[in-house]
Parts: C-alpha cells; sequence; structure tokens
C-alpha cells in the first residue's frame, strides 16, 4: 500500500529550518515507513495547489550536508493561517487522500503550530488515518513548552559575534562613543537578550539591554545610559525592535504614528527604533551614537550557525519522521534538558493544543532588577545554546547552497 | 646599539590590519636587526605623546594566531593628517631619537601614506637615519600602483556571502521583491562591485550594480529595475553609498541639504543612499523593495574573512619589517600578480611619492556599457581575493580576540 510523507515550511526564513528538513528527510527516506517523501511548495499553499517535489536526491548525503547549511526556507514558505473551519480542510485531506499521503510535517513557528493543531484536530474527528506532526523553527524562542526552538541558537550567535566585531570596530578611536543594536523579536525579548552573551572576561562592550517585556522609561534609561559612559568610553546597547513606552504601545508605532501625516518619502526614510534610541541619546546627552539594523541577516546566516542549533534542529527533523513512521499525530517535537550544571539536551515530544496561540517571554527571574539586562540565570540558560561552529562547504570563497 | 622598531595603525578599521602588524611583529622579533619592538597607541597621535606599548609578548604564536583573527586596530587609531611643514616633524622625530627608533612601519590606507611620504622625505632632507615604511590597509582597495589592498578580499567576501543569504532569505515568499544593498566606498566602487561575485551557476541574485564611477540617471535606472523584475521574481541592487548624480553631487549630500532645514529628528532618520533608492524603486514601480545597509559589520567581519586576504596582509607585514630591517626608507610594500591564467602574487614596494594622495577608480574595462554592472575582467581579477576560510578560534561560541 502506498504511503507518502508530505513536508512542508512556513513562516520567517532561519538559518536551522532546512537542518530540520534535512532530517526529517534523511530519517524518512532511510529509516521510515514509506514509499515516498514529498515537500509542498511554499507549505500549506503548497498542499492545496497541489504543488509538490520528490525528495528522493536527499539519499545522497552530500546534499543533506548542503541542505544543512543552507538558510531560509528550501521549500519556500506562506503566511497562511487556515480558518477556525470550513472548506479548506476537506480540501487538504482529499488532497492528501489523492497523493496517498499518510503523514503531514509541518516545519515552522507559532502560526505553523496553529496549522497543525487544526489539521490533526480536524483528522482526528473526521476518522482520517493521517499523522499531522509539527517540528518547531522560529529565531524568536517564543513556542512555550520546549526548552529551546531550532534557529534561535544559531541567531543569538550571529548577534554575539557580530557585537564583539563593532564593539573592536568602535572603539578604535579614543573618544566617547554608543552604538544601539536593533535585534528583531516584537514580543519576546530571547534574541535581544542574547547580546548579553557577548561579554566575555576580556572584551565586555554590552552594558544595557531593553526587552520588550520590560517598558521602557526614556529619563531611566537616559540617566544609566549617562552612567555608563561615564565609567568607560564606549558601550553597546541591545534594543529589542518591540520595546514598549509606558502607556504599553510600541515605541516603533507610536513614532509610525507621530509622521503618518508627513509625506512618502520621509515615511520611509523613517528608521526603526535603532535610529530613534540613537537621535534620544546624542540629543539629550550629547554623545557620539550610531545605530546598527542586524536586519534579515540574523535569522538567515548559515555561514557561522551554531553548531548546537544545527545539530538539534536536524535531530528534532529526524524525530518528527520517526513519530510520523509510527502514525503519532497532534504533536510538536521539542527540546528539554536534563537540571543539572551540564547542558544534556535530550528531544521529547508536546501535545500541539498546548503548544498553538501560545507565547512564551522571558521570565522575570531572567531579567535583571533594573530591568536594563539580564540575570546569570539567563545567560546560564543560552550560553550552550551558542556552542559549536559547522564545517561550511565553500567554493572559491562562496559558501555553496542546495537550492530548489 | 639599540635599535628599536616602532609601529603604528591608522585609518578606518578593517578585518585584515592586525593580520598586517601580526606579519610586522612577527618577522620583527624573530627575524629583524632589531634590539626591540613597540606599538605606538592611536597611530601618529600615541608617537606624539609617547604612547607606546612592548610587543614582546607576540613572540608566542597562539598570540599572534589570535591577532590575525582580531579586526579593527589593536593599537588603536586615529586620523590624524600632518601638516605640509611645521614643528611636529622636528618633535616627532625628537621621539624617535630619545626612544632609539630606527625605523617607523605605518599600516593604513591613502593619508598614512601621505603621513609615511612626508616623514621620509623629512628624514632624508634632515639626515636622519630612521626608516620609514608604508604597509597599506584599506577595504577601499583605491591605492594605487599595488594589484590589491588588504582588508578589501575580507570585505568584498563578507558582501558576497551576505548577498548570497538574503538573496535565498528573500525569495522564499512566492512575490515579486528587491532588496537594495548599501555598500562602503564613497568615490572607487571596487567594494560594491564585488557584489557581482555573489553570482554563481546555481544562484545569481545581483543583477544591477550601481557604481561611484557613473553618474546616476534616475529614469535609466527605473527602466533597468522594471525590466529585470519582469524577467525574474526578486533581485539584489548593489548600490555605492557614493553614487552621484548627473550634476556630480553625491547623491547622499543633495539627501542632507533638502532635509537641512527640518528638525534633528527627521534629519537623524534620515536613511543613507540605500533607503533614497528603496525609496524611489517602490514608489514609482510599485514593488515591494527593502534597503539594507552593511554598516561596519562589513570592514570588521573577521570571521568570515577571506584566507587569500589574511595571508597576504600578513606577508605585507612582515615585508615591510624586512625593508625596515634594512634600512630601506619611503616605500609602501604592495602586491603584484603575474600575468597569466592562474592567480600568482607576489610580494614588492613602491617609491611612496608614487603612492601617496592618488587614488584608484575601476578603470573602465571593468565596468559593463551600460554602467549597470561589471565585465568579466573585472570578475577575473577580483575572484581569486575572495578565497579561503581562516580557521577560527572560538571559546564557547563567542570568536576570541586578542585586545590589549
Amino acid at each position: 500500500m502506498e504511503r507518502n510523507l508530505l513536508i512542508g515550511q512556513s513562516g520567517g526564513p532561519t538559518a536551522a529550518i532546512n537542518a530540520s528538513l534535512a532530517g526529517v528527510v534523511d530519517y524518512a527516506l532511510h529509516y521510515g515507513k514509506f514509499t515516498g517523501v514529498l515537500g509542498s511548495i511554499n507549505g500549506i499553499d503548497g498542499v492545496l495547489e497541489e504543488n509538490f517535489i520528490g525528495m528522493e536526491k536527499f539519499r545522497a548525503p552530500e546534499r543533506i550536508r548542503l541542505l544543512k547549511q543552507t538558510p531560509s526556507s528550501y521549500l519556500g514558505s506562506c503566511r497562511h493561517k487556515l480558518p477556525d473551519e470550513g472548506e479548506v480542510y476537506e480540501q487538504i485531506f482529499k488532497v492528501f487522500e489523492k497523493h496517498k499521503i499518510s503523514a503531514f510535517i509541518y516545519i515552522g513557528g507559532n502560526d505553523s503550530m496553529d496549522t497543525v493543531e487544526k489539521l490533526s484536530r480536524y483528522g482526528a474527528e473526521n476518522g482520517k488515518n493521517v499523522a499531522v506532526i509539527g517540528v518547531p523553527k522560529t529565531i524568536d524562542n517564543d513556542l512555550v513548552l520546549t526548552d529551546h526552538t531550532p534557529g534561535y541558537g544559531s541567531a543569538a550567535k550571529y548577534i554575539v559575534n557580530s557585537i564583539r566585531q563593532l564593539a573592536l570596530d568602535t572603539c578604535v578611536y579614543d573618544m566617547k562613543s554608543v552604538i544601539v543594536a536593533e535585534i528583531m523579536g516584537r514580543n519576546a525579548g530571547w534574541l535581544t537578550a542574547a547580546a548579553s552573551l557577548a561579554n566575555d572576561n576580556h572584551l565586555s562592550p554590552v552594558d544595557i539591554i531593553c526587552l520588550p517585556e520590560v517598558l521602557f522609561d526614556t529619563s531611566d534609561f537616559l540617566t544609566h545610559v549617562e552612567k555608563t559612559i561615564e565609567e568607560k568610553n564606549s558601550t553597546i546597547i541591545a534594543v529589542s525592535e518591540g520595546i514598549r513606552g509606558r502607556n504599553g504601545d510600541y515605541i516603533l508605532s507610536g513614532l509610525a504614528k507621530s509622521t503618518a501625516a508627513a509625506d512618502g518619502f520621509r515615511h520611509a526614510a523613517l528608521g526603526g527604533v535603532g535610529r530613534y534610541i540613537e537621535h534620544i541619546i546624542s540629543e539629550n546627552l550629547g554623545i557620539k551614537t550610531r545605530s546598527i539594523e542586524f536586519s534579515t541577516l540574523q535569522r538567515c546566516n548559515s555561514e557561522t550557525a551554531s553548531l548546537c542549533d544545527i545539530d538539534e534542529s536536524f535531530l528534532q527533523g529526524a524525530e518528527g519522521a520517526r513519530l510520523a513512521s509510527e502514525g503519532e499525530t497532534g504533536v510538536m517535537v521539542g527540546i528539554l534538558r536534563k537540571s543539572g550544571a551540564d547542558y544534556e539536551p535530550y528531544i521529547t515530544s508536546f501535545d500541539i493544543s498546548l503548544v498553538a496561540n501560545r507565547e512564551k517571554k522571558i521570565p522575570e527571574e531572567m531579567i535583571s532588577k533594573n530591568g536594563f539586562f539580564v540575570t546569570d540565570e539567563f545567560i546560564k540558560y543560552a550560553s550552550p545554546l551558542i556552542s559549536g561552529q559547522p564545517k561550511i562547504i565553500y567554493n572559491g570563497g562562496r559558501i555553496e547552497f542546495e537550492v530548489r
């Protein structure tokens, strides 16, 4: 009897989402009880359009190796949130039936886990024999239950080493200076908090971290900056794109509103939160300040990925394929760590209904009392996640990729 | 008789300037005819302030290794252009005499070579027995005579692989999109041109390159973008920060002028050329466009440096120390390549008076006829310079540095 596995990817790119895909495909092709392995182009959109490709070529280990170092989604992505109910479910399961799909694995973040939850529920309620499994992915690290998410460690490592190199760049002249680094993460500050890991015994450039979990008080902030820059010549301030003012509104949305009446060009030219913070420091304290937006490079940098992240992402993908092969449904693969001094992770899975549509923020005990840094508990939590450097394959200086 | 070597670094940071320093120090300590090796803190300013440190600790190979992977200037930097004549020269040579300096090596770009020229001329004219040698450094690659400059290959490699990774990030959704990448280089477009090397047989994201050597015509540009985006879904446009309009003025300075009357915040919020180009594309062609400024990371990224660049920078530093040890003066070390199909570089040196205060732009034959790309001649010239990946030493995921 034909039993095919279908895989899709969804949501924003990361450096590790293809490592998870590699794990799924590698396990499914070699150990899974499947007759075929298919990829859906552009996530659930590809399912609706029956836009599938065969994944047989990944029997070759060198292709798996390249896939692991290819950032962004090999199978493309979509931002398609399924409705609570409707024809679309019948349509999707008709496609599954037509293509003899016995299992569907969806790799993605919060919205994708919502899709997994809805599809697995529909399947169970309508007696469909299709396993639906989620494999997590998000640089935001905001999925609940699982200890951390694939993609986070690599993005964090990019932030850490970019800051370390910028720190040397900025202290080269003998003058006071501030760098404001704007970091992704609208609601949860995990990635911004990772800036703290840039500090070690030899170089300790990051003194202030502004998280979305802490309401931003301008005068309190400026006092802190002033004190810091009195003590040392130069400092780096890590700011989440999602910081909010005392009224609870995003600083960014306040800025957008205040220029909404301005003409198009000014609006286009308006920088983000980083530029705003740069402005209030230089205006109020008269210190040379420069803002840097790490931009999308922070989520798609495979060249300097964390080996820990890539390996764990691969293993979580493989576990997804194993569970799918066993006919398990309605779960998200995840990772936990044993308690103790050393980092000892293990792969597990969670009921998808307990994961979907929830958001994990940084807990209070990981944020310093004054709200402008993280505690040792965060450092201990996050440090192992950025460790190790994958061996990258280059060709004439160019990083090589596996592309469709 | 005491004979000390003094070394200084000057100008903007690069990923390779410390590799040159490592070359100078390594040669000087092991093979040079010197009694001591000193470093001047913050370039020529350190000479005037007699702010020197001993470099003995670099006898240890592991310190040399770390120094080679430390971006920015280990000895600090300055932007101090010496006057044509004046007391300062007497003052500098008095310091040299006091500290028994028999040779002074200055690692830097255009302005630093001006300093080398002036000091060596003053020395020769006043019978001073101090060798003054320049070792080049600039990501701009704009020094004359030498084939290419230390720092350029690493910055170019950073641009290439950042663009390749961004290209995968941007094409993930099924929609038309443009990325505008703003790249450093005010007058010479060598670094911007390196974006062309991001293209290979599998992935060819860069279609348009705007160089400072070619006057920017907006309507011509938009026609080109429109045609490109008709043919493919997404494209990356590389734009030099120094592009100039048809009147010969920097586009950037035009922008600054037009907002000079606006309030401080708008001025601070004003993006660079990249944002301007983003704006004219999205306004005129209605295509989703995002601009990315690579910022100072493009010049200080050691993690993904070019091995060719790091090795050549080290060798040029060593050659500087050798020449200084031989009592040679008034020269800049450089590199040339043998003609032929393969890349065969060799280290040499040039009369400093032929180098200082000149600027090498991209020659016409390396720019495509329509002005929006480079020719194969450029590709052939630049390709070897980005090759090879240095083995980087990390500690728990953090790149390690040698810091003062």
